[in-house]
């Protein structure tokens, strides 16, 4: 039961999303920007980073919503699995091993990541931009996360609800969908 | 020394903010809407939930950034001491206390919040806005100090910079000054 009233039919981030829209409007617009904006990461990585930390912080829904949308975004649900039990062991590039691993150290605490992190990260081809891109999105996440398990908001009943919400930020992002749209408003 | 190159005359999160600006309107936007804008908590009372999530992360530019906001916001340094060692002796409503405990859990992990400490400041006569946006400032600056101690960023070199900083956040907020402000851009 949500500590404060949200739609019920709109859970975790979702409800909370529309409940206060002034503070929704630049949250959805730097989430737009930093996972779907134009980067050197795809996509799918972005997405690997927001599950890695959502993971982390055992928040379910954040982790659930974000594998769901990087399985779709990576075509490969093997990749998610191994990212959130061990990144070392994913099948992913080096740099993107060392940026999940800078993105671990976020997670604990900014003062956590270390010059070593930094280091290697650099030496497996990541930009000042990709190690700057992968700090905050993961400080992001540990907003997220906190906003959502903090206010006890809810679990979808039907799991199959999170397909539909991953195709929904694929297709469309995170902004907020305009009228019309309202069967897609997760 | 910082992992990215930023600014060297731009301590702490001011640097990053001039980093990567795309990121950093949003960043400013819900900052500025959540600490400055219309809302039952005073400035004070906003920048007293910054500072005792800061203090707990040990991040050092944000905790004495936004402690000097609030000790010129209540006028009365001895309050955000007391918040920084015992917020339930510090001199400020029973109200704030209970928000404060609640951002103290926030920091901690969304999953750290119970239904005694929601209870708690309702009781205390805490509105339901209240409490979001008390949980979405903590979760705020679970962002802002991930993001500036996770790069590394440096604190600036004269103590006093963080008067001047107190005051342009007292007097400007947390927008992007425009051109000819310059000499206040920290």
């Amino acid at each position: 039961m949500p500590y404060i009233p949200v739609a019920s039919h709109l859970p975790g981030i979702t409800g909370l999303l529309e409940y206060r829209m002034d503070t929704a409007a630049p949250i959805r617009a730097l989430t737009q920007f930093l996972l779907r904006g134009p980067n050197s990461l795809s996509e799918g990585e972005r997405e690997l980073i927001a599950t890695i930390v959502s993971n982390g912080n055992e928040c379910q829904f954040c982790t659930t919503a974000h594998a769901a949308a990087a399985d779709v975004l990576l075509g490969n649900p093997a990749i998610t699995n191994s990212v959130k039990n061990d990144h070392h062991q994913a099948p992913v590039s080096d740099k993107m091993k060392a940026l999940l691993e800078i993105a671990r150290l976020v997670r604990i605490s900014g003062r956590a990541v270390t010059d070593t992190a930094i280091q290697a990260a650099k030496q497996a081809g990541a930009t000042d931009l990709e190690i700057h891109d992968a700090v905050l999105i993961a400080a992001l996440f540990c907003l997220y996360n906190r906003y959502v398990d903090g206010l006890a908001t809810a679990m979808p009943d039907d799991p199959s609800y999170f397909n539909q919400l991953a195709e929904r930020l694929v297709e469309h992002g995170y902004n907020r969908l305009p009228q019309g749209y309202d069967h897609l408003k997760k």
